[in-house]
């Protein structure tokens, strides 16, 4: 049973609310012997940080990990690894105001609905600050994944996409929007900063490529890799939408063109002529790039005020004054790449269960 | 863990090859004294079955689901409910050719890799025909659910959308695609005789629609239930994507347009001025119709023959001469319905579990 | 969510009612390219197969197991493995007399107050007919435990205790008791034919002893080995308790003497001076045998008219005219193997999982 | 998939290690709207705290423990709840003879054997330090079992049992062994002193029993309810056995002794002659006391010294110096209360789900 858990043998567990004392997870079934220090995950955290940059929310979070178990002399010891936040910048009176009202969009009235009770500050639970633990996961997941390349990019904010034949990786660490196309950047630069004047929001897309996977990862029928990458991604918060490979756009295919077709490399090594399939074929890795994309929709804190109601049943206005991000599509970025990382972790450690003689490269003959 | 098995507390575990002696799968969890019988699942998969009509596949099955236990006298039990399907049409003759040999799109090259062994008749474990167990397990998830309507649509077939104006449920049953729009349905006949003549194969896009349910399921964080549906979906044959409410067209809407607003009803309910949400906010059901799309690939059974490489690392050419759906969408209309079935199912029973006095409806004061 | 699986990665899910059409068993999870056919799995059921023996009941069932999928040409593909056994001699009608009446010391009342449904007839789920499945499902749980040798005893007979110094497994196969001291076998030939006569039964206790486990098996904290084997145990039908190595007796024992004192052997191995631990410290497999115990109450199905109740809440008087076995402990014994069969591959897979460089023996210095 | 977590709905996962810098656990799936604050909790720590008395190691812990999620205003809100108690008296030079050596019945080998590290200081993972939070998360636990009264006692110290007849439940707060016996708490006294002089150790006997509880909980086949308590009870450290009601003793019975014969009480309550049972059929609850036993063997940290071997495969002697206790089986009294309160506690949430109707009182006829 999962509810704040993730994960089956690389198994996450988060807890915290917003305004509380404090935000952690615990790691569970990572393996031993690991190197492991709080410097191998704050990097990923502080590139999730909010306060980094004007895009992104004001809240002043040093977002310092602490690791209090399952390490001994800086390596992982196969033990429950427990990290923890202490949350610093919890200005709560921001948020008296929608104590009792629900603002459109959240899941103030899904939580109302379905507990009685909330913690309204923030959002608690389902405020996003919850991200900041499955980055420090995914940073730990990463150890597991040795070879393994995983990265993000905002490919679309509102209604304006890069073009891909801009695409340049390096690209995605100069901008503030992860954005591998440096002339949309610019154009989003611009945009955002239009739309954060305005308190308004835009929505985003983000791509996500995992190379260096060995083939054979997916449990069918019903832990596929696929399904699980598509759960990972939309539990993130705000996330609408999920594709993989061609995604949606494979329905205007014939298939003649979705087909990759295949040949030998020289080194013995299956190739692809194409990647439509993102890498997972019936649910099953192929030992291509992994390419999933997932959309974040623009964020309901908005300074129009939009009409709601209370919990008493009356109908009320709601402006969202607090701290919020324009795009929280952007700080989405490293939070896919720590839940694809996530769900990679797992399928190894399962695949070495079922199939510990499973090649790492997808070459022919298999044995 | 989960391999064949799907769900928690009404948890599915499907079995069987295309081509083997039978298919099936065990129903665990379902509550007692719940009128069962098989003519209670039979509908459900006369409308997969293969077939039917010119446009699915031609292999001749009837189906007939039988109930091996978990019954007694017409009522469930509380314990196991086992289903049995006989499989009739194995002609595995047709399949001897590509014994060796992978099938450009096909799960064929990822199972070799991984397991290094394939049932390769029919596709063996990957093939679709699993999915009749889905449907039959859907059907005992829908007597979980009752007073809930679950219905689903083709939305769109190969880069022909429908219109969204024409919609008229009863259509769907009028015509072989489940289409809703009737000026679309012809205009995809034809197409769709186009593609059968030439051995080609187009994608399409399913809507499903659940309406009725409880607001308050979902279990955050991990549980959501956006992220299980994307999860069912997602597993789902030849699907590539999945969207919730509105899905990727989020992206280029703004905070104002895409929060749907909130007023009272006259009588105490809640009432939602959009469902941009597609009934799930946070992960949580809000009591709107719960709104969701998936895409499904055009099928790589095509009778242009396409390069690949065989198990022993040989460049071969593979055409796909068995029986098989110019349009694979079309069958995963009700395959869908299930899987959504199957994920309502199991999350009332959640519900019920942690927040046994969660209300029934929108309602405000909760209490 | 366990109701009817057991297992984590080696996972077992049995269905079926004791006067059903049939019963059966998925086994998910296991490892590909096994050999395995019905005829690896007939041997262990007949070992447990009613009507075999004087000693246990008259029922006839030949219990001729089906492998319906996850094989292909003998050898087990990875998917999921469907094992059923049609039930052959349901004599509904020794049933009539208790369909509303509760058999003391059954589980009769216990499923009426828990479903308010329940099928009678056998005792429908709750008869130990399942435990068939465990057997079938144990003999594939062997395949993948290549090198292990898992045997049981029965140990004790009513208050009769065998002594351990006349211990010899062959005889154990001797006898219709699985009694391991052909001095106490024919003492309880004896005792068994009386309690026979008389419409009576004993209880019993069985002892487990796995040996060529590799040490480092069990997941702490709450996947312990000896937890998992508890449970394992404990969930048999009529079982009462469980010990691992000295069990109780050790509350008697002093800590100098329950220690087990390690030293080096010639070839590198760890050896102990005892096994107080019965293989198992802190939850881990230590590489020594692995020995377990279990009580089995008497059955309650005798012929001595006892009070009850009914379903309609009056007192009533019930005697048990069906085909019983007067010590149900006897055909526990391949029971229990199986049990601890599946707990020791499940237990190897997750190892695999975490710790793939863990030795396969007991060897110092460990790298 | 558990390693470190506990329990499938009401769901318990512990980390952290003898000398770190805290242990916690986070609750997962508590009902919302439960009063809950550290007052509740910290009650049941003070009686299993080490340093309380003579008879228990000396090693000085206040065991604060603090709330850090999953509560609002002094009530749960459905989230998860984080429990975190800091570590105090640390001293780990107490452990560093026993860096590279094995203590003899710790399980301190068999983890160099499953991981190639360890966290030596203490026993690290393996110190029932960690059971600390067993005992914090059974305090969540009571507050859902409401109206269900939950008492261990200690029914024997090394060969000595108690009198049953003496047994008083008020005398079991009396004396530091929580004995019911007043009696025996004299003798006992006497000779845990001689064994604390000695330096050597005694094992126990717990006796644990459930009162209040309603019938119909355990979920057959494989989440039987007696197979949970045991491997609830089994993993608690030091522990070789576990019985429910009779036990063991139950072998030596006839059938006619041992079946519970059932009478209709005054109020239309089933009443049960005896409870040989321990108020559990075919795995389910009857509504009779639940009563179980477990066995904790006597410490291996004694000063005594021992054979062993060190990680370098040369053999060795070990005395443990540390601070530990005579008779470990006295503190676990509150540890298999706690255990057990998780376990009722989890089916309960699981009895709501599949049987929401279920009665509370084991009353005919059902409806």
């Amino acid at each position: 049973m999962s509810h704040n858990s993730f994960g089956h043998l690389f198994r996450v567990t988060t807890w915290g609310e917003s305004h509380g004392a404090a935000i952690g997870c615990v790691v569970d079934g990572c393996p031993p012997r690991l190197a492991l220090t709080e410097a191998d995950i704050q990097p990923f955290l502080d590139r999730r940080r909010p306060g980094a940059s004007r895009f992104v929310t004001q809240r002043q979070e040093p977002d310092q990990v602490r690791i209090l178990s399952g390490t001994f002399e800086g390596l992982t010891t196969g033990t429950p690894i427990s990290l923890l936040i202490e949350n610093q910048d919890q200005r709560s009176k921001d948020y008296g105001e929608i104590k009792d009202r629900f603002r459109p969009g959240h899941a103030d009235i899904a939580y109302e609905l379905k507990y009685g009770i909330r913690d309204y500050r923030g959002g608690g639970r389902s405020s996003a600050r919850e991200t900041a633990m499955r980055v420090a996961a995914g940073a730990v997941a990463r150890r597991v994944l040795e070879g393994v390349t995983i990265r993000g990019a905002l490919v679309q904010m509102g209604d304006d996409r890069i073009d891909r034949a801009a695409w340049d990786w390096a690209a995605t660490e100069e901008n503030e929007f992860w954005c591998p196309d440096r002339g949309a950047a610019l154009r989003w630069e611009q945009r955002l900063l239009e739309a954060r004047k305005s308190g308004s929001s835009l929505g985003a897309v983000i791509e996500l490529v995992a190379e260096g996977m060995p083939p054979g990862l997916g449990a069918p029928i019903y832990g596929k890799l696929d399904a699980d990458i598509a759960a990972a991604l939309m539990g993130i918060n705000a996330v609408k939408g999920v594709e993989i490979g061609e995604g949606f756009a494979a329905a205007a295919l014939t298939g003649e063109a979705n087909a990759d077709e295949m040949r030998m490399g020289p080194d013995g090594r299956v190739l692809f002529g194409d990647n439509h399939a993102g890498g997972i074929l019936g649910g099953i890795s192929t030992g291509q790039p992994i390419v999933a994309r997932f959309v974040v929709k623009p964020t309901s804190s908005i300074l129009t005020p939009r009409l709601s109601v209370d919990r008493f049943g009356q109908e009320v206005e709601v402006t969202t004054r607090g701290r919020h991000d324009p795009c929280v599509g952007i700080r989405a970025v490293p939070v896919g790449e720590a839940m694809l990382a996530l769900v990679l972790a797992d399928h190894l450690l399962r695949q070495r269960a079922q199939n510990p003689d499973a090649p790492s490269e997808a070459r022919l003959p298999r044995n």
